[in-house]
């Protein structure tokens, strides 16, 4: 199963993808969507949502996960993250792929066994678990891959809880 | 010309065309799209962009005036606002449609004179500018119609303003 994950936000959004062979990972791709901050806010919107379209046009990934937004930064932020998390969310959706949303606690306890993990820790569990050369980068490269492989370890039950929604 | 008002919302997105004509408006449509509360939120914003996008060519509206968020509501509620609202901003730059901004305040102002209006005010307002028998339904298509209002009596300004940014 193949496993993209997310890590959403307007300015740079974080993609990994892993798949999973038993219970074996393999890291196939990372990197970020960059939007040029001289645009406005509806061109990085489109800008996002294309260039998400064609990763997953060429990935072809079975499953999505992606990080909840928790709310301890300025709201002014949160709103123009949150837009960009839609346009991601409906990327995926328009694609149809299911889609599962993990909070960054849950990311955390999955990839490192501890939810107060600081950053650099839970980097050093992604560049461990996937056997790399070196932690990915950016940042948010790396978280999204942790939420993918937080979601190749929990998914199951996961879809368990969605069901039940 | 032709403005498509939005107010964003994920249960309820109000919209509202109206054409101006010199100084005169005319109201051309206004509804909402609704999304039902059991649909998992991907499904929703995908609901959501796919009826924008229907009535955007079904209404061919030349430019976007839409609300812009404020913080006074839980943080919970404004991120699920903002995934709608990104939805929104994405379904008019795919259009290529040019997108206006306008602030509760801005909005308030423009219909009533008083940024710090009842809301039932700027209804009222509202159906008076456009000649109506009663006031739009539901309150969030009256307040996309009061949105389309604002940027046909603010337009020229705030693209003197977009262009400065």
């Amino acid at each position: 199963m193949r496993i993209l994950g997310i890590d959403p936000g307007y300015a740079i959004m974080g993609y990994g993808i892993v798949d999973r062979v038993g219970s074996s990972l393999r890291l196939v791709k990372y990197g970020a969507v960059t939007t040029d901050k001289d645009m406005k806010m509806p061109d990085r919107l489109k800008a996002l949502y294309t260039e998400l379209m064609e990763i997953i046009a060429d990935y072809e990934p079975d499953e999505v996960s992606i990080e909840e937004l928790y709310f301890n930064t300025n709201a002014k932020t949160v709103i123009y993250v949150g837009e960009a998390r839609g346009v991601a969310l409906l990327a995926c959706s328009n694609s149809g792929l299911p889609i599962y949303e993990y909070t960054p606690l849950q990311i955390k306890t999955a990839t490192t066994g501890n939810g107060r993990a600081e950053k650099k820790q839970m980097q050093l569990m992604v560049q461990r678990i996937l056997g790399l050369d070196k932690i990915p980068k950016p940042d948010d490269a790396a978280d999204a891959v942790a939420a993918a492989i937080c979601h190749s370890r929990c998914g199951e039950l996961q879809k368990k809880l969605y069901l039940m929604k």
